[in-house]
């Protein structure tokens, strides 16, 4: 197989044993991008000799000589971080972000920056999805997931705010791993909501991503391909807004449903009780009234360089009374606490990870519907590729779990893939 | 009276009915500055010239024409941010922190960096003590504190991770106030841990900190002037390591608690339950833990620039399991739900502010053994002035309320300060 085309498990495998070079793989993945990048345009800041240079000095670790693509919304210390905004465009940073630095640390080599929508926010890059260029790759990871599913790169970091990771995962066909809340430090990112703001990754396998979190955080996410000694017991849920869910996403959810029930599975249904339904719809308030807080400075100073979809956002989330902040952060610490006994003797919920295939356009990345609230909950969410949508697009079912409980929610998941076929 | 000796309320008022222009406010600052400054050294960046063109150009607002001392954790667009270390010298952010353009939107007037501890830690700064210069102004927010307690600003930011705003505050004798976690946006700040790191202010009186927070965050701070209508309920502790409060220190809380009780409030034993004990005992780790994750970058490639101290905890922290992580975060959420039970029918703790007066030297900023269970526990610190100590220096005692009740906690401060006499 190409170099470019192994997941980071493998690769990392193939440089342990002497089978593959840091810079073999680098050289393979810029080959890929050379090719795809025109039509795809995943990356913002891609400068091959520097990729070159930082392979060939690639630290020994668990991700020793494995390209990976930084989301700009991270900072790089020797590479431009723009957060998709031309209020920042040059704009050079001291250091790498913290995310970036254990990702060094751990042997990782920054390939480039990838596509961030505005800010992470709802305003496009110029991302396509590899799929089907005409389509969105979904957003605000939009670089990241169609650099992973294209090839170019085998990880990539992503953040998470509604559906920032899971929803471009599942449009562009691969795994998008949302951890718990707070499991890498946001030091160096762009952060907008201090309460919702996560970072995680995008890869082609379940595995790649146990791999990359273990390794940058220091903390145990067990191993998804060991086997599972029980089949496990899923709740099943549309998520708060299921009329947002085409025909093809409720029968692909029942059809993993099934799926997962032939394999020894138990699943029931899981009613969304009022106390998440609250939840879910104060989320835009928690994410709005906190990003309009954390870019005070561009809309004092700036606000003619802002989209005028973020403008309006924001100008929304200004008028609201204070009060409704504190009121959403309480709904929030609410739910995380009351979905212990929700989920009591549940191992994962298991629901879409979108509302259907990536819309077609490059205007909109689509609808967040069925991850915000999975994000306001702050556990581990997780979207798998489940086969393809009648256009033939990508399509992703999603685990979801509680606070903590990553590395059975990834090995869930693993289990999944292996019950969809 | 000289009009930096002026408190920020009595400024604004001035300054809105005309009786005072924003300009010879920031004159008389200076002045106060260049006379003072050889030997408080209380600003790690003060231009003059920029600081009369900011006060000329302040905007309309609560603040108008107040000058501000911004803790050089904090970027400004316009000034260098060093967060006290060699390894950031000379850095040029390109935006405000939110915290900052928050404070210029509303009328503020940024008059220089004040000195900070190294990353907002132990190792100290040039700062010393207006009261006495042999003696420790405390930290992190040591400049901060000494600027407002020596008449050359009437407000500026601390930002407490441990107790940085209410210990530094004591030790000059001004007030400082940590509000709630969360209540101003972290962005731009040189976050260290993420789950303690709040923004606050010190200022030389309660209602200033009402004014400044209200003016920044939108939210209701009250008006501590106000005459309650009842006298509070008061719970008396001398926290989790009462052996570490000097003598002066006890009979100093037991006559602020005296006053009180003569003034109608009643004041109750407040035993620390294991579950707060809990809390206080893992601080430090979940301190630690997250710093160096945040300043993975800075032990990475400059290591050598780190202070030993400061390098020595960093070890420490990343030698620890990353499970004791996890488990000093749950311990904080447990103990932050548990505290609205335990303090039920009480107004807020009193509690000493530290563990005496500033200790002699300026090696060490002082012990926050009496604020970090409290910076834990999420909710609003308050320190007031309360006299002085044997050596004759500035001593305080604090008011600990539950998350969101900050503006209670305010008005309690004052009322507690007008029952000091």
């Amino acid at each position: 197989m190409e170099p470019n085309r192994l997941t980071a498990t493998e690769a990392a495998r193939a440089i342990a044993a002497g089978r593959l070079t840091p810079a073999a793989l680098m050289e393979a993945c810029l080959a890929r991008a050379a090719y795809r990048e025109p039509k795809v345009r995943a990356f913002v800041h891609l400068d091959p000799a520097l990729a070159r240079r930082a392979a060939t000095a690639a630290r020994p670790g668990p991700l020793h000589g494995i390209p990976i693509g930084v989301k700009d919304v991270l900072d790089t210390a020797d590479m431009p971080s723009g957060y998709g905004s031309p209020i920042w465009a040059g704009w050079r940073p001291r250091a790498d972000s913290a995310a970036v630095a254990a990702a060094r640390a751990a042997g990782g080599v920054v390939m480039g920056k990838t596509v961030t929508t505005e800010f992470a926010t709802r305003h496009p890059g110029a991302t396509a999805n590899p799929a089907n260029p005409a389509h969105t790759p979904g957003g605000s990871s939009s670089g990241s997931a169609a650099a992973v599913a294209d090839g170019m790169v085998p990880l990539a970091f992503g953040t998470q705010t509604a559906g920032s990771i899971v929803r471009p995962a599942a449009f562009c066909g691969v795994v998008g791993f949302k951890p718990s809340f707070g499991t890498l430090h946001r030091a160096g990112m762009k952060v907008m909501s201090e309460s919702l703001d996560t970072i995680g990754v995008l890869a082609r396998s379940v595995a790649d991503c146990a791999l990359a979190m273990a390794a940058m955080s220091g903390r145990d996410f067990g191993d998804p391909e060991a086997k599972p000694g029980r089949a496990p017991r899923f709740g099943l849920t549309l998520g708060p807004e299921p009329d947002k869910a085409a025909p093809e996403t409720v029968a692909l959810l029942h059809r993993a449903a099934e799926a997962a029930r032939k394999a020894g599975a138990e699943v029931v249904e899981f009613p969304l009780p009022p106390i998440l339904m609250r939840a879910a719809e104060l989320h835009p308030a928690l994410m709005n009234m906190e990003s309009a807080q954390a870019i005070r400075w561009e809309l004092e100073t700036a606000r003619a360089q802002l989209s005028p979809v973020l403008v309006e956002k924001m100008d929304w989330a200004r008028a609201q009374p204070a009060m409704l902040l504190a009121q959403a952060r309480q709904a929030q610490t609410t739910a995380v606490a009351a979905l212990y006994g929700l989920m009591g003797g549940l191992d994962a919920l298991l629901t879409p990870s979108a509302p259907g295939e990536a819309p077609e356009g490059l205007g909109w990345t689509g609808d967040p519907a069925f991850n915000l609230l999975w994000t306001m909950l702050l556990g581990p969410n997780i979207t798998v590729p489940a086969g393809t949508g009648p256009k033939g697009l990508p399509m992703g079912v999603q685990l979801v779990g509680r606070l903590g409980e990553d590395a059975a929610v990834l090995g869930w998941a693993r289990w999944l893939q292996a019950a969809l076929g």
